[in-house]
């Protein structure tokens, strides 16, 4: 079983990273998936949206087919899905997944590459609006969503709490138990400020 | 104010994203740090513990005096003990910084420059027994403690909570509700598995 993470110029630093802890601490487990890869247009370090500079393992080019694909969210997305190289990979290894996975705004990018169309997504609550004005889509506030081998989390951070359903669906609770307790993700419930007073924030930080 | 976070080779991914995210979040707010940069002994590419590969921004030769030093845990921490050029690095910036905060087993990197002697710390959970050993050192296990300028986090995604009561702290309820609203880091509580029977389970998950 391989897994890719999509990467691109102004990706999110925690929408790659955050999924990435989740499925190499897996990776490490007897049983799991081979590998997981980060693949970009090329393999020239790539500068993400908060300038932390990365390698890419794989170009698109020399990527196999992937079981899974992970697509993360970020400013860059909204130059993406405008980028047929990044848009038709994609689309194409995106028709053979087990499961694709999108972050924060990567909703974007899966919708760009035809696989979001008439599913349930969700995207950061500040673009909520812009994923209900694509038309085709039945927006969700919730931390994630997920419609068949579609799965769509909320911005940023939400990403990890996708990564872990995923790994509990595909592996089970005990395994996801396994990866929680080995990155210590007992995250603390704290709000501060008033999140929840903001007009944009999403439903599930209401209910 | 000038923030850094310490790397290494085998450095965790999480342990150095999760607290980034928080403060280059941060960073783009009125008013904010001037910046955060990735610190190493060298510049070249860097392997992390799961396989990510990151370009660090400055040499320890090339690292003004710094206001904020983050030193992330991982399994390579456990050679860097041992490593004069980071150690006396850690030791020199520790000594002027407004603030160290270690996540997981960077605590032990603080130990090994002296900023750890006769106060209060933890790190991840696995470790624990190993933080007691050292003899000098009061184990605290919440999911993140402080004592004075030295804060030390519990594993891997602890260092997210840590850096954002940090922010807290510095800058106000206010401005850490900017960045949990932008980093939408409201996370899911759900608990997989078992993890609060594991002997080794840290306190605060048992409370």
């Amino acid at each position: 079983m391989q897994l890719g993470i999509l990467v691109y110029p102004q990706v999110e630093e925690l929408d790659v990273v955050g999924p990435w802890e989740m499925v190499t601490t897996w990776g490490q487990l007897p049983g799991a998936p081979s590998s997981c890869r980060i693949v970009a247009e090329s393999t020239q370090p790539l500068l993400c949206a908060k300038g932390l500079s990365i390698n890419p393992d794989l170009s698109f080019g020399n990527c196999s087919p992937l079981d899974v694909l992970i697509v993360p969210g970020g400013q860059g997305s909204r130059r993406e899905v405008d980028n047929p190289a990044l848009i038709s990979f994609l689309a194409h290894q995106g028709s053979h997944c087990q499961a694709v996975l999108s972050v924060c705004t990567g909703a974007f990018l899966l919708h760009a590459a035809g696989l979001l169309s008439g599913r349930k997504a969700n995207t950061h609550w500040g673009s909520l609006d812009r994923l209900r004005a694509l038309g085709d889509v039945t927006v969700v506030e919730d931390r994630f969503t997920r419609d068949g081998r579609t799965w769509c989390s909320a911005g940023v951070s939400a990403g990890i709490d996708l990564t872990l359903r995923y790994i509990a669906t595909t592996a089970g609770e005990a395994v996801a138990g396994q990866v929680q307790l080995a990155t210590e993700y007992f995250p603390s419930v704290e709000c501060y400020g008033e999140a929840s007073a903001n007009p944009g924030a999403p439903n599930y930080l209401l209910g």
